[in-house]
């Protein structure tokens, strides 16, 4: 897989793609990052990107030429036997990004990143270039790098052989629709804080029960809308129906 | 303002906090970053922070004499006049991230941000140590690294001082609970694509009214949700009876 980002502050990347397990997807050649300032594509005077808006207003808009020579050209070195690319313009108007859309674009050839900054794109950019517009999440960030790095280090970790313990990908948080059951390591007391007795049972049925209810009780606390998304078992429904009373009884 | 970053992979950080925004915060002494490699505390042999889950299964997870000792040691470093710290897990299990968190944060004078990796963290670190969870999203990262510079840059742009253009930070989707309306500059004619003649017109009253109606528009196509949640005026009431008239009518 191929993921092309195209920003104006390549340096931004230099620590992230050094480093842990994108580093090592890399080593591995089950990935392969470019960083791409799209500045070098400008035909304007001082190789502007950016420009005043049109009806006023502060804040500068990021111009169209520069981002679609800059797309063309990542588009045009593509080996001929990779689909198409998709085209992701980071920005908070965007599709609130997804573990789904992390699944979905993990199973591409080619996905090119823009990163945009200032006040925003020239809407022509966004009408008919990209194919697709993500979002991180309602707040508001002074550009789409680190968006792009959440996309990058959330697609590359699902890539077959990126990660080095398999199961990890599975078990984890929005991946099953319920968030973890709570972990505990040595040592067995900290500064007086014990771990449950039932990990220190050596008994693996009741430890995966009890893990199982922490996962569904941690949900229906703290996230019960993915509760709603999720089809529960009737098993399920009948540990939630015992959290709920636990609850009412204090 | 201090935000102390406590991670495995102070690395990551280089490329982020020498540039951009972040970088003009730091010079001009708005805030101030520490990252912190929490390993430097370990009493573990070989500086390990990490081991087995009591009750098996697959990962690592993070013990808590590290992290308890390093956060105790940035809280100790702190000016008398500052308020206690913010102690801030980043984990897929947290709160989701938003704009009101944020705005919540910029009223701190210190946060610290924990970076997980692994499996995840030791349940004491969580239930006695930390006072905020926070998720970037409901997407799986290897590492709370970049949830912290999401953090970190999305807290900073709001300190008073840290944007150029201090308007950028008021009209800024998300801030003003509607999506933006579509922004366009030079040239008026892209490869055969035009601005609208509308913002061409020098009509500032019908421009402002334009840009209104799109960015509610946009909202209620791309995002309803965040309709339900904004007081809408009568006036905006009535512009949206009218968008979906027009939806109606193709």
């Amino acid at each position: 897989m191929r993921i092309s980002i195209l920003t104006l502050f390549p340096e931004m990347f230099h620590g992230i793609f050094s480093h842990s397990i994108l580093k090592q997807a890399q080593e591995k050649q089950v990935v392969k990052y470019d960083v791409i300032n799209f500045r070098e594509f400008s035909e304007a005077r001082h190789k502007r990107v950016d420009d005043y808006p049109y009806g006023g207003g502060g804040g500068m808009v990021l111009t169209p030429q520069p981002i679609f020579d800059a797309v063309e050209a990542v588009q045009s070195s593509q080996e001929k036997e990779e689909r198409k690319p998709r085209v992701v313009l980071l920005c908070p108007q965007g599709e609130p990004y997804s573990q789904q859309k992390a699944e979905e674009f993990a199973k591409e050839d080619h996905l090119i990143l823009i990163c945009g900054h200032y006040e925003g794109y020239d809407e022509r950019i966004r009408e008919h270039l990209i194919t697709d517009e993500i979002s991180l999440g309602d707040y508001v960030l002074t550009g789409g790098e680190i968006g792009a790095m959440a996309i990058a280090d959330s697609v590359t970790r699902l890539l077959p052989g990126s990660l080095g313990n398999e199961q990890s990908a599975i078990t984890d948080s929005h991946s099953t629709g319920l968030l973890e059951y709570p972990h505990y390591t040595r040592p067995a007391e900290f500064r007086g804080l014990k771990v449950p007795d039932i990990l220190l049972s050596g008994h693996h049925k009741r430890i995966n029960e009890w893990r199982h209810h922490q996962a569904l009780k941690r949900t229906y606390e703290r996230r019960p809308d993915m509760l709603d998304e999720k089809e529960l078992s009737s098993e399920d429904e009948k540990i939630l129906r015992q959290i709920q009373s636990e609850e009412k009884n204090g």
